[in-house]
């Protein structure tokens, strides 16, 4: 194949913003610097509605000292979008592309980031008009193909684990039951996350619910009843997108106006609907005991002055993997290999094809639920909690011993 | 009058639960191990409910990297409650001290904890029992009288500006409306600690609401549209207080059922109602834009791993000052004024009676509150920045110039 075509870049962000999705656009940015091939790197402000309306700026003029504030702030430093482009919307942006001679393509998201960079470039190949794209992922709720995990999840991860072990802590002190609703739309990887922060045996969140089993309501009800038994007192987390016996959400069923966003995604977070529901069903049944329930928000994507070290580090990297496997690929999607455990935890870097990744998504695999549907497996904390970057310890003294 | 006598003292700590409550009780377990007169330190299990049980533990015997980890860990590690005492169940309390020959009481908590310790020491006084009486002051509302500030709010304040400025990133990421609602019962303190992050003109929370002014729903919808039609964009916070015309709160309004805490408090949080109507009220009058709502719930008093370091080191010193003064005085509650502002913020600790503490509150002064009733003032800003221990910088670059 060809050598590197010298023309220019440019870089966007898609879909929600996450802690660390700045940390790969700085990635972008620092690759691109090295790589005299690349004339000038555009940033699109709000990903592919900016590359229409050729709403760019130039990112490589940032001074060092942006370039590291960028990357340590959460959110999307270029803005973001929900559209999803078609076949004729991409048609546009190859416009703008064949217009402003660029090249190189570089799209931090989710799979439907990954879908449209794809398209794009079929497009491209289509006409002759020698062009690279890479999809670099990004996503709290952890759902994409081929990587072992997403940059952005290690810290929402951190972020909800922190938020049970306070909540846990507050709990002990003025006991009852206690319901907490986490994102991740239909992947229960960031629910899980909740248990990370357990460090003695009576620990909450004493059960976990994910999209990827069904709860039905008695059975809900009966886990809480059974804990409360036990402790005196419960913390439940709750993934936004459970569902009932049908595979129907609970969310759907009670939301009778279903706002939709352009993705055809159910809009399942901001709004407390399920937090009450689940809160008043356990009230009904198990008496007028101190029920309060949470729906933890848009916190959980961008709180400030939060992020996990580890995250932040591996989505910069992705970011820089991205634009190096555009010297020397047409295309691809960065992945993060697993190549050791534990205190050895360590990632490889690479590069898979587009449609690999565009447009579908993975759950939570088995192993990672316990058996009983309701709390994750020591694997899935070996999986997940390197990615915090390591957790606060915590302390509770009303278990000592009695003078 | 006589010497402090030689005898056993009793730490509680009551109420809701704050980031530095145990930095408090770490400061008084300090001071306590300096001082020979006070021979055991038990720490109360539940509050008033343990000394009731006689449910105590040995505060003395623990290691040193106990006590950094508790001060440095949020919630109430002794456990907490919501009892308030009556005068008979002073009397239980009372002869509970009389029997462990308790001399020394520090109780930790708001204003209801500073009237309990008021009780008993006039009871003590009234039968002649020589006892010392001391409130140490924490609340994340910052509603107690004489103090420039609670401790807890510092940390509550940090959190919650934290909060707002990832949200407003992501509502310049992806525009829309969004509303959160803040914790404060009737002060509206910590609603306008979410103004404190804000670092460019048009920074939100770009409108803010507060339990001290009333509410009416057609002006609140209307500084929403005003403030959209300007930036595209709208960021709100509210008070979880906030008041309609007759001075009833929202909340009282929407929920059919006021589940009541023993307090006599309505129970305003745990609840997505305020928020899902006020983004319903929102999404009614001005049509179907992107409208989101949060509500922030317990992460507010219990978040682990972000405290205020200028919280955590107040809230340790009134510890230790409630110890000190607790040698010399009969009973009151411990005081921070204020000596220095800006970058030459100091405090100078004091003691106060317990009577001009205990079983009222403040709420926000007039001059903190703007014009328009829906933000705050500068004279806020200096009162209240130096509280959360400095704030991370946030970037944001679609306002770039065009390439």
């Amino acid at each position: 194949m060809a050598g590197a075509p010298k023309a220019n870049a440019v870089v966007g962000q898609s879909g929600g913003p996450t802690g660390t999705i700045n940390a790969s656009l700085a990635g972008v940015i620092e690759e691109v610097s090295k790589r005299s091939e690349i004339e000038n790197l555009y940033g699109t402000i709000h990903a592919v509605e900016g590359i229409i309306r050729e709403d760019f700026i130039d990112l490589k003029s940032l001074s060092v000292s942006v370039l590291e504030g960028v990357a340590s702030c959460p959110s999307a430093a270029l803005g973001s979008s929900r559209d999803k482009p078609d076949e004729e919307y991409c048609r546009r942006i190859f416009e703008v592309f064949k217009k402003r001679n660029i090249r190189y393509f570089f799209y931090i998201g989710g799979n439907d980031s990954a879908n449209a960079a794809h398209i794009i470039n079929v497009m491209a190949a289509e006409v002759g008009y020698e062009m690279r794209a890479f999809h670099i992922p990004k996503t709290i709720d952890n759902d994409l193909l081929v990587t072992d995990h997403c940059p952005g999840y290690g810290t929402a991860a951190k972020f909800v684990a922190c938020a049970l072990m306070g909540d846990d802590l507050d709990n002990r002190a003025l006991p009852g039951i206690k319901v907490d609703v986490i994102m991740g739309r239909h992947a229960g990887f960031l629910a899980g996350a909740t248990a990370l922060g357990r460090q003695r045996d009576d620990d909450g969140p004493h059960l976990i619910y994910f999209p990827e089993r069904t709860v039905p309501m008695d059975k809900f009800v009966g886990d809480v009843e059974d804990v409360y038994t036990k402790f005196d007192r419960c913390v439940v987390a709750v993934s936004e997108g459970i569902c009932d016996e049908n595979g129907v959400t609970w969310t759907e069923r009670l939301v009778k106006e279903q706002e939709k966003d352009s993705h055809g995604n159910i809009q399942l977070s901001g709004s407390g609907i399920l937090a009450d529901f689940l809160a008043g069903q356990i009230r009904n049944k198990l008496g007028a005991m101190r029920v309060r329930a949470d729906t933890l928000g848009y916190m959980q994507r961008s709180f400030v002055g939060f992020q996990s070290a580890v995250d932040i580090k591996e989505a910069r990297r992705c970011g820089r993997e991205a634009v190096k496997c555009s010297m020397a690929e047409q295309s691809g999607s960065i992945v993060m290999k697993r190549v050791g455990d534990g205190e050895k935890y360590a990632i490889k870097y690479g590069c898979t094809e587009l449609r690999n990744v565009a447009g579908a998504s993975k759950t939570m695999p088995d192993e990672f639920i316990n058996s009983t549907d309701n709390g994750v497996t020591e694997a899935f904390v070996n999986y997940a909690m390197p990615l915090t970057g390591g957790l606060p310890k915590t302390y509770y003294l009303g278990n000592n011993p009695k003078v």
